[in-house]
């Protein structure tokens, strides 16, 4: 029983009020694959690289106990490259550079060694490459969580309706629920969309936290005021790889698990914003993590 | 032993994307005491109306055990006016008009009866006019909580900082903790606005809840996620009330009884949003109050 995380591994040039990076390694499959190596220990990762993606890195995802048999390397080709620039806010970014490189024809190949499935992550990727990976699959995974950006409702929106349509959970951001359903309310919004599809909806707020909604049930949870955001890149897939990772480790799809994957996804995703790109993901001990899910409990307790 | 509220007892006429409304009575003094007699039947307010003002509406008042004692009638004086449109998003509002009537030279009086006073409420109000009340109250209050907004931070940031030397709890939004502190992130704003007086700092965020600080410890509660707020006008005056209502209820003060305080005056504020002004705060039962606190706690539960 696996975990296949697909998406994005690429090379990021970062500015932040603190500071810029040269190129770092980056993308939406590394982050998740790595947030979920902290709770699951059989994971797999589809993705593609150039033969400019060194092999120093990938042997790093190995030692997280990351399978990199489906990770392509494209001879002669070059790895997908992201640059940005935040604002102090740290909110908003420019995109400065998108090289699309290897990800402009993907097409994800999934290993025979890769249908023992049971947990599935979307990462943040074309929803066409998405919906190809569930197709290649023999069996239907236990669990779908599919994450995605207003990007692909921009260029892609109908090829992402019929994703939607094939998976359980989807993970968006505030304002992505609001392009989505066309509503402002978020309630509104989350009841729009869970009848394209997903039967869980996470909205991720950022500093604000997260709302997951299923049937009738909403649930809040908070997230960690945090003196300072270094660098954001990379926390939604960092919050979706600890969620997913966390939900492979319980073996259970139900709400009360959820809601716990949710604080151990912000969890993660609080560290991944201490310092650029994944540099904080790949050192972490269970310790560290376990003291910060303390604070999150700490933060959110009330007796009524 | 009561709880004093002084603030505003107005008119005020307010547009909604839902529709618009005449002159009907608002003020800060009217929502916070309204809400705190939910939870304490013990409450006098100190404010200023001209002879505009219904006796009815004084009436009302009274029938919420709320003593207008001190709430002086001004002959031939008009009573404060303000007049808003709420955009879309119902989070920003564009003033229409002020009359500021009989606040221009308010003088607040307090009543000989009123000097049984354990807690006080300093609504919305000018910091001089707030100062001024602590300094004829003969003895200290137990708990003193002031809300305020960023037009005194505008207009009168040395006597908002006199004040704030006075008080234990401060109640302001997260734009008004970054004015007031000069700082973006909401944890180093809070610390340094522990260090301008109060000893218990709220961060109300609106629709993603509150944030409560106190020394090292931080409170997050979330907020009822609204299928529409039909109107905003008077949420931060009723949460405030409802804070300090459950306070004097609790009659202890301490940081648990402060983070319940803050769910009663989140729940009591969720009603305030669904008619326009103080509509809905005139006839709420126990049993409503009930049932929305139910809802808070199912909402922020997890079990880790």
């Amino acid at each position: 029983m696996s975990l296949l995380v697909i998406g994005t591994v690429a090379f990021d040039a970062i500015e932040t009020p603190f500071g810029k990076t040269d190129k770092i390694v980056g993308g939406s499959a590394t982050f998740a694959s790595l947030g979920a190596s902290y709770f699951f220990d059989d994971i797999k990762i589809v993705a593609v690289v150039g033969d400019d993606f060194p092999q120093s890195e990938i042997d790093d995802l190995n030692k997280h106990n990351i399978n990199t048999d489906g990770l392509q390397v494209k001879k002669g080709e070059k790895s997908f490259f992201w640059s940005g620039r935040y604002h102090d806010d740290m909110n908003s970014r420019d995109t400065l550079v998108t090289e699309l490189n290897v990800l402009a024809d993907f097409d994800p190949i999934v290993p025979e060694t890769y249908q023992d499935c049971e947990y599935l992550m979307l990462g943040n990727l074309s929803p066409q490459v998405q919906q190809t990976v569930i197709q290649r699959l023999h069996k239907r995974p236990k669990l779908i969580v599919m994450d995605t950006m207003n990007f692909w409702m921009d260029i892609a929106l109908d090829e992402l309706h019929k994703t939607l349509q094939m998976v359980d959970v989807l993970t968006i951001n505030d304002a992505e629920a609001r392009q989505l359903s066309g509503e402002f309310s978020l309630v509104k919004a989350a009841r729009k969309i869970l009848t394209m599809g997903p039967k869980y909806l996470i909205i991720k707020k950022g500093e604000h936290g997260a709302l997951l909604f299923h049937e009738n049930k909403i649930f809040s949870a908070p997230a960690l005021p945090l003196e300072e955001v270094f660098d954001p890149t990379g926390a939604g897939d960092t919050f979706a790889g600890g969620f997913i990772g966390y939900m492979a480790k319980a073996g259970t799809v139900s709400f009360d698990n959820m809601k716990n994957a949710i604080i151990y996804g912000s969890a993660l995703a609080s560290f991944c914003v201490e310092r650029f790109g994944s540099e904080r993901l790949r050192n972490l001990s269970q310790d560290e993590i376990s003291a910060r899910i303390s604070e999150f409990v700490g933060l959110a307790k009330f007796e009524i």
